[in-house]
């Protein structure tokens, strides 16, 4: 049984997982409970899972990382903005 | 050159990201600025990746998404139980 859509599933969730949290920080600019040093660690990390991909040749890893990416850093620049 | 380090890091950091903010809503129980949309995305995803960790065998990928699972379950009840 071919099983690789799982990991596609997988990937597509815990990417657009951050839509909701970016629109809802963008909308009411609510920082405060958000965490400086999460954002900081998880996009070092997601820029280390980028370089992977690219290591690996993964497009779906490239892409997907690259969509956490931008997400994930206008939640940071809206948390350093407002605090 | 063998960059498999790249990946093990990669999984190290978005894992342990999300260390600091449970340990932030946690003490602050501040959960107002947090996307309860979020964590119900990513949880399904983690539990998506955890099983295809499973699928593939691979233990550092199962590990992670425990630990990842933990974390992200404890903010996902802080978030349910003070809105």
């Amino acid at each position: 049984m071919n099983l690789e859509w799982l990991g596609y599933l997988a990937a597509v969730l815990t990417t657009l997982a951050f839509v909701p949290q970016a629109v809802k920080t963008i909308r009411s600019r609510d920082t405060s409970g958000i965490s400086l040093g999460m954002y900081v660690v998880f996009i070092v990390g997601i820029v280390c899972w980028f370089c992977y991909g690219i290591v690996l040749g993964s497009w779906p890893m490239i892409l997907a990382n690259a969509v956490t990416f931008v997400l994930a850093a206008v939640i940071l620049v809206l948390k350093l903005r407002h605090g």
